[in-house]
C-alpha cells in the first residue's frame, strides 16, 4: 500500500489535506485513508528531526549529481575548445599589464582547472551528505532497536551518523555545499570578468553569441555582456548565503532548535542558481567567437625581454646576470627609440658577447611559448598534456 | 654552500639586510656574499609569484600537521572523558526545553562526533595544500625544461600544479583553510554556548576550573566563563576573515595581482587563533567538574511521557494511539495534580487494558536511556560503540 | 490619458502583454493604445537605468515607512510593559552568571532603547533614499534640459542626485539598508536568546503564550520557544543579504553593470522579514506572562556584596578599601556557612567600625535597585526616566 | 596629582607595573604611590564594563576625525583635478561597453560625490560614538548618584547613553563604524577598478606616477597598479572585520559577554588601513597622468546615435521614432560600410525629412557633452555645478 501512495505521488493524483503538517504527516494520513489504523505504525521510532534532515539529505545527494553532471558538461566544453584553439596565441597578463605570450587554450585551461577542484570538492561533500540520519529520533536515539545498518543499505547511504543529538542537529553538510558553491562562483567569477574585459572594445579579443548578449539598435557595436554580468554577481548572492547560515548556526545551543529551519531555503536558491549558472557559462564558452588577429596584433617583442634573458641562460649566464642584459637591451632600445626586436646583432653583442645570429629566434612568438615546455606551462605538449590530465579527471570523478 | 645558508637560519645568525625585498633575494644576497656571481643562478627558472605561493603552502602545510594534532587532542580528551562518567545521567534538551533523560556521555560524544567531521575535512584540505606550483614561473611556466615531478619528490608534496596562470593565483586552498575554520569554531561556539549555560547558577551542571574562569573576591559564587566566551566569540572573527578573502577574490582578473597578498595575514591570524581556541578547548574540557546531583535532580518524569507511549508500542500498539494513549495518561496527571509516574496502574489501565505491573520500568530514568539502544543512541552499549567509533576514526586519521 | 492608465493599475484591470519588457514598455504601450503615437514621448530623457533605480527608491521609501511604523509599535509595547511592570525585581546578569538585582522593566528598556537607534538609523537611510536620480540618462545625464528639480518636488523626493553615472550605479541606499535591517536583527537576536533563556525550566521567570510557541500534547510543559527562534535566526539570513550585496558590488567598474540587478531581491526579501519579524516581536512582548514569583526567588543576597561595599563608601571609606571590606565579609559569611545577610552587627564590625544598624537596609533589595538613581540605572525614577526619554524620542522621529 | 600622572603619560615617563590589569588600575596604582589610600576613590562608582566602553568612544571620536579629514583631503583633490582638467573628452561607459562621450571630470565626481555620502555618514556614526556610558557602572547603574550630565560636559560628549545594561555592553557604533568603511572601501574597490583598467595597454586613458607603481627593468612598459591593487583588496579585509563583529554579536545574551572584547582588534585595523587607503588613494589622483589623445581617440561616431535620435526630438519627432530613426542611420551605415557620421544629407533625408544642415553638429563630440545641461549631466556648466555642490557640503561638514 505504500507503493500505491509512492504511486500517486509519481503520477501527480497524491491530493494534499489543509491538516496535512509535512510530508511524512501527509503519507500517513493517506496511508490510514488505505489501510485504517495500522498506518500508525509509520512513525514508529522516527521523529520529525530526523525524517526532515534526512529528507534534506536525500535532496541533496541528487542535487549533488546534477551539479556534477553540469559542472563536468562545463569543463568538458572547455577542454574540448582548448584542444581546438591550441594555436592561437595572445597576450598573458599579471597585474591587468601585458606579461608574456601564452596560449589561448592555456587560458581556457587556467580556468578549467580551477573547475576540477570544485568538481574534486562537490564529490567529498557529497560524501557527506551521503549519510545516514534515521534512527536517531528527536534526540535520544531510536528505542525499538532499529537496524540502522539495514535502513543505510535500503536507502543506498554510504554510512550512518554517529550520534542523535549531533545527527538531527548538525548542518556541516548544508554549510559545506553552500562554500562549495561560493568557491565554485568565485572562480566563475574570475572567468566572466576576464571574458568581460576581453569583451571590451579596447580588448576585441572576443565577442560573445548574440543569446549570451544584449544588443542595441542605436549601437549595434555595443553588446553588453549581461549573461558574464551575472555570472558575476551571483558569487555575492551564493556567498550571501552561505555567510547567513554560518551566522545562524554560531553560538546555537546544541541539538535541535527552529534556528536550523534557515537551511532548506538557503539549499534551494543557491542549488537553483549553480544549475542556471553552470549552463549559462557551458553556453558561453561553446557559443563564444574569438578574433585571433586581434589577439595577435596584441602581443609585441617588450613581452619578450624575460625571454631575452632566458636565452643568455641557456647560454651560460647565471640568470641574474642575463635579467640584467636583457634590462641594458630593453634600456638601449628605448633609448634608439626602436623595438626590442629591431636591435642589431652588434648593438646586442655591445652588451654581451653571449649574443650571435640565432637570437632572432627570441622574436618568434610561437617559439617564445615553446620555450614553456616543462609541465604546467604553455608549451603546445604541455597544454597536450593538461588536456589530457583533465580528461583522465573527468573519467576518474564520473567513475 | 646553500646549507651554510640554512644553518645560519637555523643558528639564527643570518642577518638581513634592509635591501632584501623577501626571504629569496636574501638568499640569494647571503649565497653570492659566500660563493659570487654563481649565486646568481639561484633564482633560476622562478618568479616570486610561484614561489610565494611554495612558502604558503610549506607553511600551511606545517600548519594543517599542528591543528590535526591539536584537534585530536581535543578529540582524545572529550571520548576519555565521555568514557569516564558515561554513567551520568542529565536532562537532554531540544529548544532548550528539557525533553529527554539522557547520558552525560552522549552529549559529549554530539560534541566530539562534529569535530570528527572537522578533522577529516582537515586532512582533505591538507591533500589540497599539498600540491607544488614551484616551476610555473610568472604566468607562462618554466622555460628551462625543470624537472617539475623531481621537485615534487625533493620538496614532499603529493602532486604539482597543473596550470602555470592557475597555480600563481588561485587561493582556492587558503580559503578552503579559512572556512575549514569557520565551520570548527561554529562547533566549538555551539559547545560553548552548551557550557555557558551549564555553568549558570540555574542550571548549575557544571563548573569551570578556576584556570578557565575570572572570579571575584566580592562574588565568589560567580565563576565568569571567560574562556568559553573568547572562545564562542572568535567563531566571529575567523569567519570573518573567510568573508573578507572570498569577496577580495570576487571578480579579480585571472593570474597574479597585488590583491592576493592579502592571504598570508588570513592565515597567519587563523591558525594562531584556532592553536590558542583548541588548547583552550581542551583544558575546559580536562579540568570541568560536574555536579552529578544536581544534573539528577533535573529530571523528571514528564520527561519519560514518549517513554510510556514506547512501552505500549511494545505491547503491540500502532505508535498514532500509543502516542494518544500517553497524551491521555499526561493529561489525566495533570488534573490530578500528580507526577505522571504517580498515577497508579488502575487509573492508566483506564486508557489503556495494555499498561501492566511493568510499566514502573518507564520511571526508571536508567531504564528509560537504556531504551536507546539503536547504534548511535544514548544507552551504554550505543556510547561505548559511539566511543570506540571515534577512537578508531583517531587512529586512521593519524595513520 | 496618462491618468486613465493609472486608473487601470488601481482597478487591477491593466492587462500585460507577453511583449512588455518591463513596467515602463508596459505602459507606454497602453498609452499608445489610447492615444497613439504620441505615446512614443513618454521615454524621452529617460532610460532604464534612472527609471529602475527612480522605482526601487520609490519602493523603499514606503517601505522605510511601514518598517518604522512597526518599529515603533514594538518600542512602544515594551514601553508600555515596562511602565506597567516596572516594580518587578529579578536578577541582571553579566557572562550569564547572576550579578545585581534589577528591575524587569530595566530588562525590557534596554532592549527598546538599542531599537530606538535603529529607529533613528532607518530615518536617515530613508533620507539618503529619498534622493532623486531620474533625469540621468542612461550616463550622461538629460539632454533636454529637463527641469529635475521640479521632478524632484513632483515626486516629493527630498533632494536630487548629483551625478548621472554615480546616480544610475550607486546602490549605497540599498546596502545601508541591508546594515540597517541586520543590526536590528543583532538586537533582535540578543533579546531573544534572552527570552529562550527566561523561557526555560531553569530560569522558568517567563512563559510565551500558545499562539507564539509550540506544544506538545505528550509534553504539555515543554513549550518550544519557536518564535523567538525563528527571530534569532533571521539575523543570519538578513545579514547574508547584506554580505552578498557588498561583495557583488566589490570591485565593479563603475556606471551601471548587470550586476546591480541583484539588488531587488535582497531588498524584497529583507523587506519581507523584518516585516514580520517586527510584527511577531511585538506579539511576543505583548502577549508574555511573567513569573514574578521565580524572579523573586531568584534574588540572593550574595548578590549584594558590591552594595555592601557602597555602604561603607558612603560612610567615607575609599571605594577600593571598601571592596576590601566587603569581600572580607562575603569570606566570613562563607567560612562560618551563612548567607552574607545572617552575618551580625558584631561581625561586620570586626572588619570595620563603620558599620552600624542601618547595614540592615542593604538587605533589601528594592532599597538595592533605589541606590541607582543616576541616569540610566535601574531606580525606579531612572526607569521613570527612560520612559521619558523613549517615549519622547518616538514622538520626535515620528513628527 | 592626577594631573601629574596626565603629565607623566604625556611626557612618556609613565611606568607600567606587571600587575597593572589594565589602564585605570595603572592611574590608580600611580597615583596611590604619589597620594596614598585616597586613590582608592578613584575607582568610585565606576565599573571595568563602562570604563571599557567610554576608552574605546573616546578613541575612535578622535579617529573619526581623523579619517573625516582624511576623507575630506581626497575629495577635495578629487574635485580640484576635475575642475582642472574639466575639458578633457573620452568615452563614458556601461557594461564595460563604450556608450557616450562624457567629460573625464564627469568621471572624476561620480566617484567623488560617492564619497561625499561616506563623509556624511561617517558624521552620523560619529554622532553614534559621541555618547557617554560612564556612570552605567557594571550593569545596573551608579549608586552614588553620579551627575552624569556634568561627566558629560567636562568629556565634551553630545549625549549620555539611556539605559545602564545597554551602555555597557551595546556595540552598535563599532559595527556601524565598520560597516561605514566597508561600504566607503567598496566605493574605492570600483575606484581602483576603475583606473586599473585604465592604466592597461588596451585603454592606455591614464598612467600611474612610479610612487604608486611597480616597474620592471626587464619590461619598462609595464607599470604593476600595486597601489590600486592594494586598495582594491582592502575592500574585502575592512568587510571582513565588519562581518566577524555581527557573527560575533548574533545570539549572545545581553549586557556584558566577554565576547564583545573581539571589537577592538578589528576597529584598530579597520582605522589605520582606511587611514593608509584615504593618503595612497589621494596620492594616486594627484599625481595620475591622463594620456589626452588615447582619451580622444577613443571616441567614435557610433557613440553619438544616441545624440542622433534626440537630434530629431528637438525636431519635434517622439522619441520611439526618432530612436528608430536613427536606428535605420546605423543600419544604413553599416551597410554601406561608413562611418555613422560619414552618411550624407541626402542620405539621412531618405530616412527623414527633419534631417537638415545643422546635423553635423551632432558629430561634434564637444558639442555632444554640451547637450547633457540638465543637473547632474556631463554638460561643463552641469560639470561645474557638481563641483560647486561638492565644494559646499565640504565646507558644511567642516563646520
Amino acid at each position: 500500500m505504500a507503493s500505491e501512495v509512492a504511486e500517486e505521488w509519481a503520477q501527480g493524483t497524491f491530493k494534499l489535506s489543509p491538516n496535512d503538517e509535512d510530508i511524512h504527516t501527509a503519507n500517513e494520513r493517506r496511508l490510514k485513508e488505505l489501510i485504517g489504523e495500522t498506518a500508525g505504525k509509520l512513525h514508529t521510532g522516527r521523529s520529525r528531526n530526523d525524517q526532515v534532515v534526512t529528507d534534506l539529505r536525500l535532496w541533496m545527494r541528487q542535487t549533488c549529481s546534477t551539479l556534477s553532471s553540469l559542472l563536468w558538461e562545463l569543463i568538458r566544453t572547455m577542454v574540448d575548445r582548448a584542444e581546438a584553439e591550441r594555436d592561437v596565441l595572445f597576450p598573458g597578463y599579471t597585474h591587468l599589464q601585458r606579461a608574456q605570450p601564452i596560449r589561448w587554450s592555456h587560458w581556457i585551461l587556467s580556468h578549467a582547472v580551477a573547475l576540477t577542484r570544485d568538481s574534486e570538492r562537490l564529490l567529498e561533500v557529497r560524501k557527506r551528505i551521503n549519510v545516514l540520519p534515521l534512527g536517531s529520533g528527536a534526540i535520544a536515539g531510536n528505542p525499538l532497536s532499529v537496524d540502522r545498518e539495514l535502513l543505510r543499505a535500503e536507502l543506498n547511504f554510504g554510512a550512518i551518523t554517529l550520534n542523535s543529538m549531533d545527527a538531527t542537529s548538525e548542518r556541516d553538510f548544508v554549510a559545506e555545499f553552500l562554500f562549495w558553491a561560493s568557491l565554485c562562483m568565485t572562480h566563475l567569477s574570475r572567468m566572466a570578468e576576464d571574458l568581460i574585459l576581453y569583451c571590451t572594445k579596447e580588448f576585441s579579443f572576443v565577442q560573445l553569441s548574440d543569446a549570451y548578449s544584449t544588443g542595441s539598435s542605436l549601437m549595434p557595436q555595443k553588446k553588453n555582456p549581461d549573461s558574464l554580468e551575472l555570472i558575476r554577481s551571483k558569487a555575492g548572492r551564493v556567498f550571501g548565503r552561505c555567510a547567513g547560515l554560518l551566522m545562524t548556526l554560531k553560538g546555537l545551543p546544541s541539538t535541535y532548535n527552529k534556528d536550523l529551519q534557515e537551511d532548506k531555503e538557503a539549499v534551494f536558491e543557491v542549488s537553483d542558481t549553480m544549475s542556471a549558472v553552470l549552463q549559462v557559462a557551458t553556453g558561453v564558452i561553446s557559443t563564444l567567437q574569438i578574433h585571433r588577429e586581434n589577439m595577435g596584433q596584441a602581443l609585441s617583442p617588450d613581452m619578450l625581454a624575460t625571454d631575452l634573458a632566458y636565452y643568455l641562460v641557456r647560454k651560460g649566464m647565471p640568470f641574474r646576470q642575463a635579467h640584467e642584459a636583457s634590462g641594458k637591451a630593453v634600456f638601449m632600445a628605448e633609448t634608439k627609440g626602436v623595438a626590442l626586436n629591431e636591435l642589431s646583432l652588434q648593438e646586442l653583442q655591445t652588451i654581451s658577447p653571449l649574443f650571435s645570429g640565432d637570437v632572432s629566434c627570441v622574436w618568434d612568438y610561437g617559439h617564445s611559448v615553446e620555450q614553456y615546455g616543462a609541465l604546467g606551462g604553455t608549451a603546445r605538449s604541455s597544454v597536450d598534456w593538461q588536456i589530457r590530465q583533465v580528461r583522465a579527471l573527468l573519467q576518474t570523478q564520473q567513475a
